[in-house]
């Protein structure tokens, strides 16, 4: 089937009625004149939908973008890197909400209809001094060409923007969904903080939304993501503003078919982008499971080979290590039965019965040398299949991770915290 | 309390009527002169327990020896390293059923009195061209004195052999306890192959010593554990053969309760230095969480903490990181208040009541540098406590676990396997 949607230019102010804007107001670094601050406004109301990380420690903006999408009708999405706003208890909350208080006034918006998000370090408070003079600025300088500079402002080690857009047509009218993203800060996803933004002026109602949005997060960001483990400021939040003129989208029709269609693509191509530009990262290695006893246990087995330091390790190593994949299979905790296994690299028999396959070593070596390659394990028990998508574990991983002290010492000495 | 056994030298032919024997096969490189093949063996009959790994992946030896323990009583070990013996299929099971048979025969035992332990490469066939002719050497040599040469027998990318020896008076009589073990080869230990191999001259019931196993193996070796997920291969194998003199030891009475802090003792000393000896591991740290809901969500929270890629990179680069710690915190599914959680880190406040505390950064750097500290996690809800010993995460570790394919390579050029 050809696909319903094309790929247009632009992010997050290609569809109708959507504006933005990023400034830079020294939150990390006074002196630095990077752009980390942002603002995407719907010009007209609209509905929103909204998801966040499961990690029990929340971070100060999260806990307050699920009550303002849960109260009011958001028309606009405040964010900010440098700072995660994280462990920084009451302060911290009262700090987002004042952020979302002074914009919106500035918008003529209630509080609760400007959403706020943070990525960045955890336990630093956040510089108010420095941010507050700049929001004016960040909103009087709204305009509909900016979505590069908002796919800027919010990268935080991520080493490239990342933004999408695409075009469905609806009932013969062009509808467009357009998004940004940053990332996969680390290898094992539910240690990043990841954010996604996403824009379209399809019209649909909050709870077709809400469905829209879930699946597609299912389908993408949570593929990324370890047994539902997320950072403590994970975000994914959805406005749409009806703009495009077509029809409202209701669900179980032909059309939210399509729109749901091009919204997947959407979130999936951001996902995997997320996983291509993760710190250190040299390969993107899609874990296809077969064959398991349930969804569950596809779920498990796909989950505990992508964690696994080993199996990553010498994927980073170019080295089709079959006996490290099947010993991670095997303390899943997923039912199986280890001479039914078949084990598949990058299309090629590596493991078949639980046993060495034929195919030579450096044929196989070839496949895992690839910047991008497939890892299928066959259970050959039942149905249940699921599919992940990771990265290879790099020695510059770890020593790009091994500190943030220089980062708080000079955080010290710029006086952000209170030593 | 003072404690009731004394360290003494030696290893597992320390206690009274054990002894043993190394040899060099060949078994991962022909032309090396390296010991790789080792037996333990009871000069009078014994009692026997064991326990496994829990990976549903198990090597062929694991399968041959859970039998042999069920079925008989086992008097002997027979351990190689180089070759795990795993995924091997029914050539695996008939090769590890044979080198028992032959070793024996040799001893005037049933071929299931002999126990096959095996740790090394995964998926590689056994060389029993050259392990068969040394077998008899192995029987003959055995001796009261070569305890060391069993504990450098069973080495992998352990960098040291690891051996200990207890005393401890039995109604006044000196009962002994030796040991030797191989390691943690990864840091996850998970992932590692461990083998402990206990001999006691104390006097105890098949099902008595079970008891005393179990619980030792749970305060030590699965402390090191990650949820249970073992290697293929690991196995903790005990013979007690009454040579002490003592009275046979009861459960529930004060002798075994001696008993069982002398064997905690030796199980802990072995498990702790797995981890201090894990690959490329520069610090041993204690995870201690309390104030848990339960003793699960204690556990929970510590081997979230302890197999955090970034924690533990931090620690690595001396950084008293305590927002990845509670960040691993939160996600570690352990019901948790994040306004109630406290950190400390060797002894300091990194965090209190979720936020950061006031102690110097230098001062938990310090902390944090040395070659051994302890972290401290304090969820204030209830009693539910749990700890944990890891190590930190080195590139080093990632670059020496990159490739094993040039050992495969040479493998295949020494015949080992059939292309």
């Amino acid at each position: 089937m050809s696909s319903v949607y094309r790929k247009i230019k632009g992010g997050v102010t290609a569809p109708k009625g959507f504006i933005a804007n990023a400034v830079s107001t020294g939150i990390k670094n006074p002196n630095a004149d990077r752009l980390d601050m942002a603002l995407i406004y719907s010009e007209v109301s609209c509905t929103a939908a909204g998801t966040f990380t499961t990690n029990r420690v929340k971070a100060a903006p999260v806990r307050v973008s699920q009550a303002h999408l849960r109260d009011a009708d958001v028309r606009a999405i405040l964010v900010n890197s440098g700072n995660a706003n994280a462990c920084t208890g009451v302060k911290g909350v009262k700090d987002a909400r004042l952020t979302a208080r002074i914009v919106g006034k500035k918008l003529g918006l209630k509080q609760s209809q400007v959403a706020v998000c943070s990525t960045g370090v955890i336990g630093l408070p956040m510089p108010m001094a420095r941010i507050e003079p700049k929001l004016p600025d960040l909103v009087e300088g709204l305009e509909r060409m900016k979505s590069l500079s908002v796919a800027q402002a919010i990268m935080t080690s991520d080493t490239t923007h990342k933004q999408i857009a695409v075009r469905v047509m609806i009932d013969g009218i062009p509808v467009k969904i357009g998004a940004c993203a940053k990332g996969a800060g680390m290898i094992n996803p539910h240690m990043a903080t990841m954010l996604c933004f996403v824009t379209t002026d399809a019209k649909l109602s909050k709870a077709a939304l809400s469905k829209c949005v879930t699946e597609s997060v299912e389908g993408s960001f949570n593929r990324i993501t370890i047994d539902g483990d997320m950072s403590t400021n994970d975000s994914v939040i959805v406005l749409a503003n009806g703009e495009s003129g077509a029809p409202a989208i209701k669900r179980q029709t032909k059309w939210c078919k399509m729109f749901q269609q091009a919204l997947n693509f959407v979130m999936l191509e951001m996902a995997k982008s997320l996983v291509r530009d993760g710190e250190r990262v040299t390969k993107f290695v899609t874990v296809n499971v077969r064959g398991a006893r349930t969804f569950s246990d596809a779920r498990k087995v796909a989950e505990a080979v992508a964690n696994s330091s080993l199996v990553k390790s010498s994927w980073n190593g170019n080295d089709p290590n079959w006996g490290r994949i099947i010993h991670a299979v095997g303390y899943s905790k997923a039912m199986i039965r280890e001479e039914l296994i078949d084990i598949h690299i990058g299309g090629l028999a590596a493991c078949i019965g639980g046993l060495e396959a034929k195919t030579k070593m450096d044929s196989l070596r070839k496949k895992v040398a690839a910047d991008a390659f497939t890892i299928d394990i066959n259970l050959n028990l039942c149905e249940g299949e699921y599919t992940i998508y990771s990265s290879d574990l790099s020695p510059e991983y770890v020593d790009f991770n091994r500190s943030e002290y220089a980062y708080w010492k000079q955080a010290r000495k710029d006086g952000l915290t209170q030593q």
